[in-house]
């Protein structure tokens, strides 16, 4: 029942000085932060919980997503971290606020109640339940997600070693494509919209790669490039890309896929060992391609190469709007 | 592994209708919901979580409140959930937001790490650990906490039988008491101000309450009134005040007591054989009184009675600004 490791994300920016003052302020009690979930054992088992504050003007638009939209993305944003960790989600908790005074909806499901309904339907589609929730009235949306989960092994960022190689699931690219269309107010194709609007939390992909002996992983909701340095900073490696191996969305370039944020994808240090014989196999069992786009060598930091000339590290993802 | 039953919090007022639209929007994974904590089994253990949003200008102001006290307070409230469950705390998670150009603060520490150092402070008050974060740029501010415990025997709302005595821990008003001082501008007695900035859970009142038989029990974070009628509701029992037994705080009349609200004691129904000498024990192994303010009978709803004499029951208590 001690806690073995704890959670802090952070937004971009100035954000991450701020966290190592508050790991400072925190003492003894908050040792361990720094990792898509905290894990606390319970009895036998290992617990993974992770939070994730959804804000109106920073994470989302009103005038982009629908109110079921919103509850969706907020809640397998949170569940995403649970992929990460190699876990089983079991529930989410969620904190609504909600505009008493703006009449956006029409007939009878107020925003509260589709942004609850998108919720449910995110928890239902990884196989948890809405375990409890609070309500307040704010002057704009705001959606908090508490996930949790039964990991049987967990994976952290920190057990990345040299000689693993570096996969990524999925492709990459497709929330940014939806986003430069929105904001430019242009036409979404349907499966570009559905990427950016009902991200699905790699949960099945998570547990496949924990049990065939994941070392480290992380989901690459802030970008590629800026997981991919969390990843070797946390693993004490470096991380070396092959830009050119990326698995893009069509469109996408592979700078732009590697910068591209909110993509929920996972980015997974395997042992040598793990070949294409490995990726075919998670393709078979999952649905979705693996691939590999570098290795953990010693030293630190990220290097980027395309093919196999060395380029300057793209920057991490920022949020779009008001920040 | 199953849920053992979810917690839903909710503002006052029309947010009430809201919640059963959103019971009704979630189907069979919303079933249950509707108590201070979300029971959760795992493997032989019952995990109580719970969790409370409090923003700035709903539940707090930053004249009213240092940064500190704004995350002690907001942490403390959502750990009252677990007191009222008979749980012992484990952890929490909690999201911050913090408007990113507000320079209020002063020297080194920001805002948010001034916030996080009262929730760190908050949660090893009741043996708790800062499991992990969120940290968002935001108008206003928010701490949203979402806290977790195990409960031995979990105490819900709906276990009061016909019969059973009615008590109270502490004494109440003087979150009222502080609130008024505090929208008059006028000066706050050190206690007064203590119990409205630093509010304390009653983590081992409620697992004293709990060990020795309590049948339902709701901490009266909403006012003793509302609160004794949802727990009337859950229990399918009619609550009898009596008013004149109220606790209350030096200069707090028992009218007062009853609609004051932020006042993180426990209202417990315990069964007709705990009687004063109980009460005395309870005393003895936490410091606080408990006090028999009436009684459980076959029936529906809240009746109070002052000196014998019934009157309208007290409306329920509503937060202070912004509404």
């Amino acid at each position: 029942m001690s806690p073995g490791g704890g959670a802090l994300r952070l937004g971009p920016g100035g954000e991450f000085d701020r966290l190592r003052a508050i790991f400072a302020s925190l003492g003894a009690a908050g040792r361990g932060l720094g990792d898509d979930c905290a894990l606390i054992r319970i009895g036998t088992r290992t617990l993974a919980l992770s939070i994730d504050l959804s804000l109106e003007g920073v994470h989302f638009r009103t005038d982009w997503l629908s109110f079921r939209e919103i509850g969706w993305r907020a809640t397998a944003a949170a569940f995403s971290d649970l992929a990460a960790e190699g876990a089983t989600p079991l529930g989410v908790l969620v904190s609504l606020g909600v505009p008493g005074n703006r009449q956006r909806h029409s007939g009878n499901a107020s925003p509260a109640v589709q942004i609850m309904s998108g919720v449910g339907a995110a928890a239902r589609s990884v196989g948890a339940h809405l375990l409890g929730g609070d309500l307040v009235r704010s002057a704009r949306y705001l959606v908090d997600a508490c996930v949790l989960g039964v990991a049987q092994r967990p994976v952290r960022r920190s057990g990345a070693r040299p000689g693993d190689g570096l996969w990524v699931t999925g492709r990459l690219g497709g929330a940014g494509l939806a986003l430069a269309a929105l904001r430019a107010g242009r036409h979404l194709a349907p499966a570009v919209r559905r990427r950016f609007a009902r991200p699905v939390a790699r949960i099945a992909a998570g547990r496949w790669l924990a049990r065939r002996g994941a070392r480290a992983m992380i989901d690459v909701s802030d970008g590629l490039a800026g997981e991919a340095g969390h990843l070797a900073a946390a693993s004490g490696v470096r991380v070396e890309l092959e830009l050119e191996r990326l698995p893009c969305w069509p469109g996408v370039t592979p700078l732009a896929a590697a910068r591209s944020g909110e993509e929920y994808e996972l980015l997974v240090a395997m042992p040598r060992a793990f070949g294409e014989a490995g990726a075919r196999a998670f393709r078979r069992a999952t649905g979705l391609p693996l691939t590999r786009i570098g290795a953990c060598t010693a030293g630190h930091g990220v290097r980027t190469a395309d093919n196999g000339r060395r380029i300057t590290p793209p920057s991490g993802f920022d949020h779009f709007p008001g920040r």
